[in-house]
């Protein structure tokens, strides 16, 4: 994407933000490259995404359009450039798997830091890539001693985001908290549908004819956090819940790594409980 | 499809079924058009459906099929021919709209008896039809008084399936109890996310990226009866709530015509609360 | 949307054009409901639609505008209301059922003026909902003569656009000429695949496992315009090219009903021979 | 799926031959796991799938079968077991590593013998899972020398299946016709559209709305083999040829991974240029 710059502002809706924003940019002899702008009605707050090229000081226009934008405003400001993330795993390999090999051939958009997991399962497939596999298990541990450790691993690693790719423990309200929409979830389901544990074997029981998996921001409440990203396959009565397990798969996959790179573009903004992507 | 007959059969599974099945049909010379079966494994029932073609007496070939299978066996036989059917609405038109246009050229494989409403919104388009249109106010009566109304209302038409066409009422578990597996309704999202009143707007302040619709057997329990068929569209962000309500539209025709093709050929059989469709 | 207008702009890209634009609508105190620009790199052409509302003199705002923008600019401005529309038909009556349906009850955003037919098939489907229905037989006319008919009778409604819903004959490159942008088809099968006649059974000689229908605006070759919208269902062997035909019906009048959607609400651009579609 | 066999058989289509099948199974004391059949109306041919448990000796099973139907019989029977296969890959990554993946996980229901390619740039991957990697380029060389190598390597691991997973280069007839119905490949489009080079240029220079993949068998013709699966993606104007290139990665991956689970389960007939597809 060469050396291009995202800029994401969010502030009360009023007339005249996008030719005050873009007047900043011109003024500044910045290109911009793609511009996306949305008024949410509800809540009367505007949303803008501009990638842009050009050479600048970021304090000081940052400082510019502050003067010309509402004082409740938003400023993110930043080169286009691959993200640090660590990756978080239990034991299935699906996720992990097509998230190492995407950043292998250099598909990711991000540079994984490190796996952390609470198995030893899947150490041989990190480390035949090269990467950090770091084990730490929560047997025989409080909750908060297993939370401590995890989050000095991270914290070594100083991640941008943190990538739950098929992780089946639930974190507390405080780890969640240090990471505000920084957590990306991949839950095998049609979310709200099936929240909580075994949702394929709940989809079977309920003979469904749609499962589906859904990427979302973790906040504190379980499957609950904003949606990114949504996927589903048509399922019938001859897939037991294993079949629907094994076909969801894909699904989870592909579902998650599309919302990772909504997410290492800088595509999102969170607007409450919703997503506001810019594509 | 000509002059063909539907043979449905379900029971306790063991081995040699089809061969006897087909053995009765063969030395009855009756020509096999096309053979469906599948045996579910956590009940361990046995379900065949088999079109086919020729001559024969319907008491006698299923005293013949009885010798031959389990006690516990339901055996289904009928002609392929179309169905009697009351549709039942409230004021939207676009399901009702769909059928009666599928109905007016042939394409609906079943006999529309009547329209029954608690409004009169619809009436013009199924008069402009050459349809009865029958007008049952629930305002001012008992629910019992409504039920008993729309019952000899139904009764007069003796109708095989009674379709709930976008029909924004409850019925009590005792009027449901009487057309067991015979009402279909259509609810406006994908179950089971989003049961009950409003879907769209709840599926808007969830921020789902996916909405749907659902055609499904009516049990005692609302938006819980056996799924026939789902279908999805994407959405986002732009959409408002009367934005997914009217993209929804078109999924929910699309599902009920779906649901209601299976069941006037006779491919659905209900097991529990799930069914198994031979398409 | 109340009284909103639609401003459409296409011109060389350059830098400053969102600032410029958007600035004469600041200064005429016009308050943007909705932006979405995009700059096609190929031809290095910046295409903007913005819907917005307020009072202004359309004449003076246009030339504000020009004196802003590159000389090759083209700009529309209108407001945002029901086109007028002809709709073209031969004997299927899916596609045309679906839209009559929606104008009924106003959710086409279009006036219907009339239906021009070479059948008297549908005759009894438009006269039911009071609609003008056009006989013009092509039998025993040369072609010239049978499009100099057409072009009287649609000369006469002065429609915004024509709407071919299932018209299964060929206009010759001076009939469409003469609509420019303006003849909107919905074509049964995914093009390109399966250009020309009896799509569903070249789908089945093929033995694909999808098929899909097509919306595109009409110019001189054959199934060979811009593309507005497109969808599939999948298929299987147990498909005839007759079920691949019924099946297919649902497709084909969910996507023209789309693609209509978005021409009738100024969201389409045609670049080339391809769309830019704001939605 | 335990120490299960599948049966295969195609025929001529005549009465009883459901009853027939079924009948040698049962008086084998083989257990009926599955059941599937189809009549191919335009062939006036019979297919049928069978899975089922139990002790039989082979020849003597299929010499009863032989008695029962028709001459122009194909009866196949095999242990439901994994198939061994040899991949054939280009440069590209995708579908590659997602196969090794399944493999490594022992969810391909096949052995992968060999990795076969006209470069040297996946060897790394392949080599982190040690499986074979054998390069055989086609520089300097004639394009039967070239096959002529290939033959050699693969005849040394006597594969069921050649998977071609994003393998450049295109097989003479002769070469083809040594594996009949048993090379797969995946081609980066919805065919019947844009077969040949550069499909992905092809669709953008369309301007199509939605892009596709397409899992087939080769047989003399380029790209013209039955199809086995295809599944598409929406993809709009603000996608360049290289965005839908990379988009489409996903769907070739899925698709290609879809179609081997059918062929290695033996769930596909091969009627003339189409496939029966039994899942």
């Amino acid at each position: 994407m060469g050396n291009t710059f995202i800029l994401l502002i969010d502030c009360g809706d009023r007339t005249g933000l996008v030719h005050n924003i873009t007047g900043v940019l011109f003024r500044n002899n910045l290109n911009i490259i793609s511009n996306h702008e949305f008024v949410d009605r509800e809540s009367e707050r505007f949303f803008m995404r501009t990638e842009f090229a050009g050479d600048f000081q970021p304090d000081k226009l940052t400082a510019q359009l502050r003067t010309c934008l509402p004082e409740n405003v938003n400023i993110r400001l930043a080169p286009n450039r691959k993200k640090n993330i660590v990756i978080m795993v239990s034991r299935e390999h699906h996720c992990l798997g097509d998230l190492i090999m995407r950043h292998e051939y250099g598909r990711l958009n991000a540079s994984v830091m490190a796996v952390i997991s609470n198995h030893e399962h899947l150490r041989p497939l990190v480390e035949k890539f090269g990467l950090p596999y770091r084990y730490i298990t929560h047997e025989k541990k409080t909750r908060a001693q297993h939370e401590a450790e995890i989050l000095e691993a991270i914290g070594a690693y100083d991640p941008e985001y943190i990538v739950l790719a098929k992780y089946m423990r639930i974190f507390t309200a405080d780890f969640v908290g240090r990471f505000h929409n920084r957590i990306i979830n991949i839950h095998h389901s049609f979310l709200p549908a099936f929240v909580g544990a075994n949702p394929y074997r709940q989809a079977f029981e309920r003979g469904v004819k749609i499962i589906g998996a859904t990427a979302h921001f973790v906040n504190g409440s379980l499957d609950e956090g904003p949606i990114i990203a949504q996927n589903v396959i048509p399922v019938d009565h001859t897939h037991s819940s294993e079949d629907m397990m094994e076909a969801g798969k894909d699904v989870e996959k592909i579902v998650l790594a599309r919302a990772l790179k909504l997410a290492f573009e800088d595509r999102i903004f969170v607007n409450g409980n919703k997503t506001i992507i810019f594509d």
